[in-house]
Parts: C-alpha cells; sequence; structure tokens
C-alpha cells in the first residue's frame, strides 16, 4: 500500500507491505484522515512528547529516530477481518475508530506509535471492538471528524458546564473551535471565543460562538464576560455574603431556617464561568490565575509541553480549578459520532481543505499559518499534491 | 484592653483603647484565640502575602510596616453591640464568628488586616450577621477550632469526596490533621496521611487516618494505596476499556445496548484517589503530578508562594483535577460548628498548647517545630508566659 511514513523529521510517501488485521482486528481501508495537533507536534517534537508519555507509563510513543505512520482521525470502510472478531461489521461498512490497537496485553495508539501505522495510508488496521458503524448517511468529510470532535465532546464533559453557564474558549485552533461547536450543540447560552488570528475568529462565529475577541485590542475576561454577575475580586465576594445573612436576618424566621433560605437562594454558589485553555503555551495557565475571576473552572485542553511557571497563591485565592483534559471515553466517541450524524452538531466549519497523499508535506507546512487552514483531511484517492477545497 | 501587636516582625503586649462595635457588629470578649499557619506567615512574609491579595482585588491585608493584631481563630462572649443589630445574641452568649467585618462596602479580614484587630487580645469586634452561638455546651477549647476545622470541611466539600473512596493526605501539619478528622468524621472508608515528622504522624493517627506513611521510607502513592483499583500507567486504563468492550461484544445483545451497559457497569468512570495538598512548599505540586495515579483529584489547601514549576503534560496525560481551596462559607462554618458541638467531628488531637498574651512571641518560636506542637490557643486569661498543656 501507500503511506506517508515520518523519519526525523521528514514526511514522504512510501510503498509498505499491506497490514495484517490480528485477533479481533479490522483492515479498513482510508477514505479520510484529518491531520491534528499533535501530528504536527510529533514531527517537530516527538521524543519530548514521548518523553513525557513514557512517565505516564506508555513508553511506546513514535520517537524521532523511528519510521511511523501518524494518522488518527480515521474513517474508512471494512475491508477484511482478523480471527475471532464478533463480525458485526460486514466488509464495506463505513467506520470510524477510536484509534487503539493491541495485541495482548500490548495496546498501542493507531498512529501515534511505530508498532500501530495509522491512518495516513490506503490501509489501517484498527481494534473492532473499538470501531463503530457510521450511521445516518452522515458524508465522509463529516464522520472524520468524529475523533478531533471527541476530544471536544470530552472536554466540555470535564467542564460540567451547563446551558445557562458562561463559556470562554481562549485559542480557535482546531480543538478550540470544535468546543466551541460543541458547546453551542449543547445549548450553552453564551460562548465567547478569543484568538488573534482574523481567520480563525472568523471560524469561531462560523462555529457558533456568541462574541469573539482578539486578545490584542480587547479582554475576553472583562469586556465580554460583563454583566454575568462573576465575582473579580475578594471584597465583592465577602459584601455578597454579608448582604445576603443581614437580608435574612430581617426576616422574621429562626436563624436555622434563614440559613438554610440562605443555602436555597443559593447565595453559596456561587457563579462562575468555565474556561476553555486550547492554546498550549507556556504562561498562558498563569495568565489565566491572574485574570480570571473568583471560582473560575478551567479545563486545560491544550498541552503545554516542558514545564510551566505559575503563581498557586493566585489560583488558591481565587478558588479555581483546573482540570485537566485529554482523549475520550469510547462512550463519548460515540455520542460524538450520534450528535455528527443526527446533525446536532456541526462540524462543518473546521474543514478547510482535503490532500492527497502526496500533498501530507505540504499540508502540515500549510497549517502553520492559522489564516488559511485549521484542519485538512487526508484523501488517498486524490493524485494531486495540491490542497483541495473541502 | 491588653493585645498583642505585629509590628515588622515584632510580637509585643501592648495597651490598646478598647475596641468599639459599629453598626451591625458585636464586641466580643475573647476566651480563646488560636494561632494560625497564616499567622506565622504573616509575621515573616506579610508583604508577600498582602501583594498575592492585592492581586485578588483585596489591597487591605496587613503588611509589614502597620501595626496589626493578629488572630481570627475566635472564641469569646458576647460583650457589647452596637447600633442597626438585629439583637439575637444576648450578653453573655458564647459564640464563634466568620472572621469578617465591614463598614459600609469596606470588608475586611479580622485579625488580617490593619484595619480590623483580631483575636490576640482581650476584646474583639465581629460582624453580628457571621457570628452564630456555640450549642451543645461544646467546650471552649473545641469551639474555638471551629474555624482552622471549617477551613477543612471546605477542603473536603470541594474534593467531592464519597464514603468509600480512597483520600491522601500530604502535610500534617494543622491544615492536615483537620482533614484527615474531618475526612474520618464523614465516614470516608480510606484516609492515607503522610509526614516527615514523627510527631506529626502521630497526631495523624489519632486524628483517626487508616495509614500513617514517613515518605522518607514508604510511599503514600505506592505502598499504601495499592489494593484499590487506581490506574496507574495509560496501557492500564486502556486494556481495561477493552477488555470491558470486547467482553460486552459476546453479549447476545444490540451494540448500542452493549455500550449503554457499559455505562452502568461504570467502565467509564474510574477510580480515583482524593489528595489533599496540606504543605504549599514549592514543588509539591509537579511531584504530585508525577505521582499521582490517573485520574486523580488533588485539592490544594496548602498555600505556595511566589511561584512554582510543574509538567503541565503530565497533568493533561493522567487528567488531573487541580482544585484550589481557601476559606469556607457561612454554612460551612456552620455545619462544622455542629459537627464539633454534636461530637461527630473530634478535633481535640490538633490542640497541643495554651498561652496566655504574653506567651504569643514564645508559642510562634514553639510552632516552628513540627514535633512539639500543632495548635496552641491564646487565653487572653492565662497569667503566664508559659505554653501550658491543654
Amino acid at each position: 500500500m501507500r503511506a506517508v511514513s515520518l523519519t526525523r523529521g521528514l514526511l514522504e510517501v512510501v510503498d509498505l507491505p499491506d497490514p495484517r488485521p490480528g485477533a479481533g482486528q479490522l483492515l479498513v481501508s482510508v477514505e479520510r484522515c484529518g491531520i491534528c495537533g499533535s501530528d504536527l507536534h510529533s514531527r517537530l517534537h516527538a521524543d519530548e512528547l514521548a518523553d513525557s508519555l513514557d512517565l505516564c507509563g506508555y513508553p511506546r510513543y513514535a520517537r524521532s529516530g523511528q519510521q511511523v505512520v501518524l494518522g488518527h482521525e480515521i474513517y474508512g470502510e471494512v475491508a477484511d477481518r482478523g480471527p475471532w472478531c464478533a463480525g458485526t461489521l460486514a466488509s464495506g461498512t463505513p467506520v470510524v475508530t477510536v484509534p487503539l490497537v493491541r495485541r495482548g496485553r500490548q495496546v498501542d495508539g493507531v498512529g501515534l506509535s511505530a508498532h500501530a501505522p495509522g491512518g495516513f495510508a490506503e490501509l489501517v488496521v484498527v481494534q473492532e471492538s473499538l470501531t463503530l458503524p457510521v450511521p445516518n448517511g452522515l458524508p465522509a468529510d463529516l464522520a472524520a471528524l468524529t475523533e478531533p470532535m471527541a476530544v471536544a465532546w470530552h472536554a466540555v464533559n470535564r467542564g460540567e458546564v451547563r446551558r445557562k453557564d458562561v463559556a470562554i474558549v481562549l485559542g480557535c485552533g482546531p480543538v478550540g473551535l470544535a468546543v466551541v461547536s460543541v458547546l453551542k450543540a449543547r445549548g450553552v447560552a453564551t460562548v465567547i471565543a478569543s484568538d488573534y488570528s482574523a481567520g480563525r475568529r472568523a471560524l469561531a462565529t462560523r462555529c457558533g460562538a456568541d462574541v469573539v475577541v482578539d486578545p490584542a485590542v480587547a479582554s475576553p475576561w472583562e469586556g465580554a464576560a460583563a454583566g454575568h454577575g462573576f465575582m473579580t475580586t475578594l471584597p465583592d465576594e465577602y459584601n455578597a455574603g454579608i448582604d445576603a445573612l443581614e437580608g435574612l436576618a430581617r426576616l422574621p424566621v429562626p436563624w436555622w431556617a434563614s440559613w438554610r433560605a440562605l443555602q436555597v437562594m443559593g447565595a453559596t454558589r456561587p457563579k462562575r464561568p468555565v474556561v476553555f485553555e486550547c492554546v498550549g503555551v507556556p504562561g498562558m495557565l498563569d495568565g489565566i490565575l491572574a485574570a480570571a475571576p473568583l471560582h473560575a473552572r478551567v479545563v486545560v485542553v491544550g498541552v503545554c509541553m516542558g514545564t510551566d511557571t505559575l503563581r498557586p497563591s493566585l489560583a488558591v485565592n481565587k478558588e479555581l480549578d483546573l482540570r485537566f483534559a485529554v482523549g475520550y471515553t469510547p462512550l463519548e466517541f460515540r455520542d460524538t459520532l450520534h450528535a455528527l450524524a443526527d446533525g446536532t452538531l456541526d462540524a462543518s466549519p473546521l474543514l478547510t481543505g482535503r490532500v492527497g497523499l502526496a500533498g501530507v508535506a505540504g499540508a502540515f507546512a500549510a497549517l502553520a499559518d492559522p489564516e488559511e487552514h485549521a484542519k485538512i483531511l487526508i484523501d488517498p484517492s486524490l493524485a494531486t499534491d495540491r490542497i483541495m477545497a473541502p
């Protein structure tokens, strides 16, 4: 089969032996495979990523010296199956998959390990139990976005965002845009998105953001979040508590009933924004600690490599939450696929281009410019090396 | 009145004019006032604390150049009241108080601001609406611990700890000990406590810790947490998910029902410990990120001043939560008082000494040695400058 291999930062189209599905695995004919930010990262900083995952007990992440086939945002058709499959997915079934395979107890990330070649290829091996049929005639381009949208779906779950909450999305790369789309699909009333790039801000608007801010010009915290009743200073918070108690003291009820009334009134449940950090560069977290209102909940989706420096006392005095998020559960993957298939979730604004295998290196270069592209899908059937409109 | 004043790090007994309660305020005759870790900190690092709170919108925290009367863990009797009080607390009523007062909209922390002298004195002004009568004949020494125990009560709420959870408490100073006591009072099955000091470990045992670890000898993570089914490596987690899915695939049910069954089985709700960081020195957070199992929830109660350095990618790949905690709500303060008064919560192990006003400087020195003391209460009626047994 033809595939794009990565070795020491070099992407090239190569001929590789067709992969063979093992026990419980399927062979899938790739029709689309998205290029993820972590693919760009793997090309330039593979060893740093691998070191970090090594510390989390996964020592088989692709390293720069290895030949690896990237690609974990896979859409394709079942072409064959290995032994010991349940066999519920017939040949030709359009599928998406949670990109993990295993042999014995050895698990590998598909397209993230030299031991599990990914979807930048004509064929890919996936785990049957983690593979879902694409329902409802969902078009290939949108089905291929299941995996990145599931990352956002999971991040929104991690934030426990409710409909009447205010969500602030910092950074409108593919992850930030996906978070905006999922928030709006799930009925969150107010979504504020922030990015330095005009092109990305335009995409955020198409994804449904209610307010879009250029942080070079306006603060996503002050201007946009105004009028939502967030506490920004400790005296504000203290006064609110004392006001509530003194108001209740004037009611002709015993004190314990007053305190209960206070609880019911929600005076002890402060309004808080849910913040999504989708940038992942050093200094972002400390900037959030300094600027966020009291009690903000921060879902950290952007992956800052190396060390970062912050002032914990800000987080303590503001009682902030930092909830770090990565990936998704199989159930969240399924929910995302179904939200895409029933039209609740519109991922189309993310999609900015398609390329053949010969165009992958060019697509990696193009994705460096946020004004031009967000998500580029690889379609192995395209013979050109140019980036086509979606 | 006699009081202990702090100016430029110097603690001395002084005569001050009796304070007068303003509108909505009570004058309280102090019977006990605890010495808090933040009092020790205020003596040595007042300006750093003040700078940090300034960034959170509270510019009136005590600075080193100001004369301040510390003390915010107050127990006493109502002595007088100002105008516009509800008057529900008669003179002589034993009370504890949330240490905040205000004049107009200006709120100050009692014993934490030069504008609101605290409880290291014979008399103190408190806010009537934030003051509660001590019920059930709760002894003075225990009632005086309401405030620090409320800090722990709040931290446990922030951790959303359930009874069958495993809690790991890092650091057994007064805050860590209080957290251990509250966890056990609230029925948490397994509490692991860790401290380098043998004295503090003995107190943790008295507070009810199920396992007590010296981190110089054993890891609070590995040994003690073993057998609780926490995931420590990514392949463990991936395998568990695939095992669950493949097991379900063998059931004679449609796939969507299988996925639902998976959800019901809880395969997507990983077991996680709840960790309480009660040390507050640089490097603690990064050490937790490196050592904690996947999905751990970390409540940060220790206040690390200045900047701290950590590796966010560890937190991302392990999906950790950092929930920063400070103070408590008035309702939590009430709940803590009632738990102390009805005997559910035993705070007595924390108490290691009592001093008169003349002994405060000596008590500050004694508290530097973790082997000797945890919580020392000031009793203004004691004439000696020696630390008495409780």
